[in-house]
């Protein structure tokens, strides 16, 4: 029988099987799990809510609905972190905000039914940041505990990097899958706007939330976006089409060699140095595939035009109960922007909300010729001290909704990891999800 | 054969079937149409753009091949009016602003080119008021020039009232449809919001923005809303779902009595007092199958929130082109409702959008145990003068987007008739005329 150490080592899918052939219990898995946390948590600091007797009551449901011989689900036994702003029945859900300390939901949101019924453990709620947005919750680096995680997802980055849990779910508004996904060295998915439902999630902003995940193989992220795609009416996001099969479409070849747009971004000098000479020699590197290009100077614009349409959703949704809060109860930081957001006025957000549509339509372009845009996930390594680090190579892509995948291939500073990024087509995911993979075995050593 | 006077006094269904049968050629019929236009036309403006050698040609185009055997549209030959800010590519289309005057866009919109496949004659371009808002046209009431025939959809309402033809077509952002419709003793179907595609056609509001019919008889608008229901990707408000049988469903007995709810509204005492007791009466005489209801209180607010919107949609979409226009191209009142529109905030519109889907979803437990609302659909009739009347009785169900269709059964003041408007549940259009066909039959002399 396997050792602790063993079985956090396993990917998803390798204790899925095993599980589901018998080999391993849920109940063993989750406690491998539960001990590692238990090891590194007081340093790591990713949960916000942890109960192991709930989880190994969870596990050993599980175990006996299998012994009893009924139909399981592809995540049977898997546990899973969840990032503490969405609803779950049987933990708290305090979205990193002291105004919602002790908060309990009546019911799950739509991402954790889906995960219980695919027959993953919920394990635990994982630190956000305050609303999700900039200000830092306890959270550390893993890999250099000196080092922020990121944000506003950092909890779910760092339990997957830590080897706590194979598979954690997380949200971006702006950079908070990319950006900890990329400085915790792990997979990080945030898929086109709309593929997951939001519906019991704390809500930011419609227009520029997104539902993505973390992992510590690519294969992981599709069996894990495979359970939480789906039309929801309770998120009109959502589309009623069905979902593709992810795991099928990542291990097939591409019909042909993929056609890669390197796009360095009007950010691309905000990166530094090291990250801006590891991507140029990655693009060489990859040879013909690869063919740098511009977006149009307009889209420059854009990241003004999320700042608005952020500041204005967040203000328009955040306003009453960060005032009912006094200045004790949040962040100077979060009141700053909600101030900014309340000066805003209807016509330049719905300026700005054009804006992104006539970016997502001129990006359509490029997706004809290419499989996907490579750009850097992060301006660097995860920075030192508690803030977050800069979500600037990631909030384009929010804006306009496209499917992002960020690739632990890369090492900077102090041998911090360091994420490359790719950006596929709208509703494609399956297809940048095949993409990906095939740059893992061009790269991976 | 049938004498021209006859002929414009077949309802569409009629003179479909004549012309499928053989009985009548579109061009013959089309050329009475073009006969009594020409009568009228002088006294009634409502047109902007005829050219009747391009009506006949299309009419002759239809008989060509109807008389080759090829399948033929359940419209085949039947001549419709389109208001003038849906785009035609064989007409201007100039929204009925001196500053798009000759105007020529290079392809159909998208009801247009549904019209042309179902066989349709797209007989000319309809008198609006200025950008679909409230500054009149030349249009006049055809039964009684001295009055207004309502706006925005003045021109289609008048035509088909004078029975210049059998279908027309307008939009509704606030009462363009069910107002002129009241007015002019036509029927006026707004269906629910998002049923009909506006690709191509003047935008002012996409989230009020509605595609309406007029009609002279309710089998005659859901045949026309049969062939103009549908889902459009280039409208995003448009779903991917197969539109009912409306003519089918309208047909059908209600499985029991329908229950109707008489909802007064917050803005019954702007009505007159004889369109008040004339309602009064009509509830009565309905007896058991009517009961009074009252809106939440609360919902007095939708009328501030629909302005709200309104203003600041329009004046995102409107005000470049009316600036570039300087004083001279525009009207007072449009250029004080940009204005208003420009100094609305973020938060103010976002909280306004979010208030109408809160009122939608409390509408839909009155239909949970109503099929429909009765309320007037005008003040009163037709006002004498310029103005065109006060569209108060459809703002709220133009924000919420449901389904509204008034019948022309009472008379008011001078014999001018008086709508009678019937609400539906979101998306139940075709149970919404089975409704207001059996009022129909209990009402109609």
């Amino acid at each position: 029988m396997a050792v602790t150490g063993d079985l956090v080592a396993l990917t998803a899918i390798e204790a899925a099987e095993k599980i589901s052939g018998g080999e391993l219990s849920a109940e063993e898995y989750v406690g491998a799990c539960l001990d590692r946390i238990a090891a590194i948590e007081s340093t790591v600091h990713a949960f916000v809510h942890l109960d192991p007797g709930e989880a190994l009551s969870q596990a050993r449901a599980l175990d006996e609905r299998r012994r009893n011989g009924n139909a399981i689900g592809p995540l049977h036994g898997i546990p899973v972190a969840i990032k503490d702003i969405f609803d779950t029945a049987d933990y708290p859900t305090e979205c990193g905000s002291a105004l919602l300390k002790g908060r309990r939901p009546m019911r799950d949101s739509t991402i954790v039914a889906r995960l219980r019924s695919a027959g993953a453990v919920i394990i635990g709620k994982t630190v956000s940041t305050e609303f999700a947005y900039f200000h830092p919750g306890p959270t550390r680096n893993p890999h250099d505990l000196e080092r922020t995680p990121g944000g506003s997802s950092s909890g779910s980055a760092a339990a997957v990097a830590a080897a706590m849990v194979p598979l954690a779910v997380g949200s971006q508004t702006n950079g908070s899958v990319i950006r900890p996904a990329s400085f915790c060295g792990v997979y990080g998915v945030k898929p086109t706007h709309g593929l997951i439902s939001r519906s019991g999630a704390l809500i930011l902003s419609e227009a520029l939330d997104h539902v993505g995940v973390f992992a510590r193989t690519l294969a992981d992220s599709a069996l894990i976006l495979e359970v939480l795609a789906g039309y929801d009416p309770n998120d009109r996001d959502t589309r009623p089409v069905a979902a593709p099969n992810f795991l099928e479409r990542l291990a097939e070849d591409p019909p042909v060699p993929p056609r890669i747009a390197f796009v360095r971004t009007p950010v691309w000098d905000t990166a530094d140095a090291a990250t801006r000479s590891a991507f140029e020699a990655l693009a060489g590197q990859l040879g013909d595939s690869v063919v740098a290009l511009d977006l149009p100077d307009s889209y420059a614009a854009g990241w003004d035009d999320h700042r608005t349409i952020m500041a204005a959703d967040m203000a328009h949704r955040l306003t009453a109960v960060v005032e009912r809060g006094g200045e004790g109860g949040s962040s100077q930081m979060l009141r700053d922007l909600l101030a900014e957001g309340s000066k805003v006025s209807a016509m330049r957000y719905l300026a700005a909300r054009d804006a992104a549509r006539r970016y997502r339509l001129g990006l359509d372009e490029i997706f004809g010729e290419y499989d996907a845009i490579l750009t850097p996930a992060t301006m660097g390594v995860a920075p030192k001290g508690n803030a977050t680090g800069s979500p600037a190579f990631c909030t384009f892509w929010s804006l306009v909704g496209l499917p992002a995948v960020t690739l632990p291939l890369l090492n900077g500073e102090g041998g911090m990891p360091l994420g490359v990024q790719l950006i596929g087509q709208a509703g494609d995911d399956a297809r940048l999800l095949r993409t990906a993979n095939w740059l893992n075995g061009r790269l991976a050593v």
